[in-house]
C-alpha cells in the first residue's frame, strides 16, 4: 500500500511537472538553455547596440530598432529554464538565493521585461539619446538581479 | 613604403570589419553566440513547440502562439555569428563547405525564416492541424541547412 501511495503520488507529480519541462531531456539542458538565452540577449543588448550606445561603432537606427526588438523577444525567454532539479547541475552561476526567492527572482526578472519594452519604444523613434538612456535604464535592471542572483 | 602600405591596408580592413564584428571581443565568442542562438530556437521549436505537435504534453494555443513568436525573433539571429576568422574557433560544427558557399547557405538560413513566419502564422490561428503542417515545413527547412552544413 505504501508503494502503490509512492508511486501514485511520483506519478501525479511527473504529470503535474511535464508541461512546464517536457522540452529538457535532461537538467543540464535547462542549464545550457538559460545560460544559452542569457548570453544571446546580453550579446544583442551589450555588444550590438551598446557598440551604438557607446560610440564604438556609427548609430543605425534600423540595427538599432531591430536589436531592440530582439532584445524583448529574447527577455521573455530564459525564466523557462529555471526549473526545478537544475539548481545544481553543472556550472550554473545561480545562488542558492534565487531558488529561495522566487518572488523577488521573478520581480527582478519582469522589471527587466519592462525595461526592455521601453528600450524597443525609444529604438522605434530613432532617437539616439532616447535610446542612450533606455539602455542605461535596461542594463540597470539585468545588473540588479545578476548582483543578487548570480555569482559573476 | 611597404610597411605603410600594408599598416594602411589593415586599418582599413579593420575599419570595414568593426561595425559586423563589433559584439564580439573573440572569434569564440562569435562561435559561442551562434550556437547559443541556434539551441535556444531549437529548444523553443523542437523542445516547446514540437511536444505539442507530437502529443507529449496537452496543445495549448496561448504558449503554441508565443512560441512560435519566439521562434520567428530568433531564426533572424544566429547569422550575425558567422564572421569570417571564427571558421575553426573551438568546438564549431560548422563544415568547411559552410564558408565557401556562403550564398546557398544564405538561401537556406532564408527559407528557414520564411518557414517560421509561416509557423507563427499558423499558430495565430490556434489549428493544431495546421500548425503541425507548418512545423514540419519548418523543421525540414532546418535539417536541410544542417545537412549540408554541420557535421551533427
Amino acid at each position: 500500500m505504501k508503494f502503490l501511495c509512492s508511486a501514485t503520488a511520483a506519478l501525479v507529480a511527473c504529470i503535474i511537472a511535464v508541461p512546464a519541462q517536457a522540452q529538457f531531456r535532461k537538467p543540464e539542458d535547462a542549464v545550457r538553455y538559460r545560460q544559452s538565452a542569457m548570453y544571446v540577449m546580453g550579446t544583442n543588448l551589450y555588444g550590438r547596440l551598446g557598440a551604438m550606445v557607446n560610440g564604438r561603432v556609427p548609430f543605425d537606427a534600423k540595427v538599432a530598432a531591430d536589436t531592440a526588438d530582439a532584445v524583448v523577444a529574447l527577455s521573455r525567454l530564459p525564466w523557462m529554464g529555471f526549473v526545478p532539479g537544475s539548481e545544481n547541475v553543472g556550472k550554473t552561476d545561480a545562488k542558492p538565493a534565487l531558488w529561495t526567492e522566487q518572488a523577488k527572482f521573478k520581480d527582478l526578472g519582469e522589471k527587466m521585461q519592462a525595461e526592455a519594452l521601453k528600450l524597443q519604444a525609444a529604438a522605434k523613434t530613432g532617437d539616439l539619446d532616447a535610446i542612450k538612456a533606455a539602455y542605461r535604464a535596461t542594463t540597470s535592471s539585468c545588473k540588479a538581479c545578476h548582483d543578487s542572483y548570480t555569482s559573476q
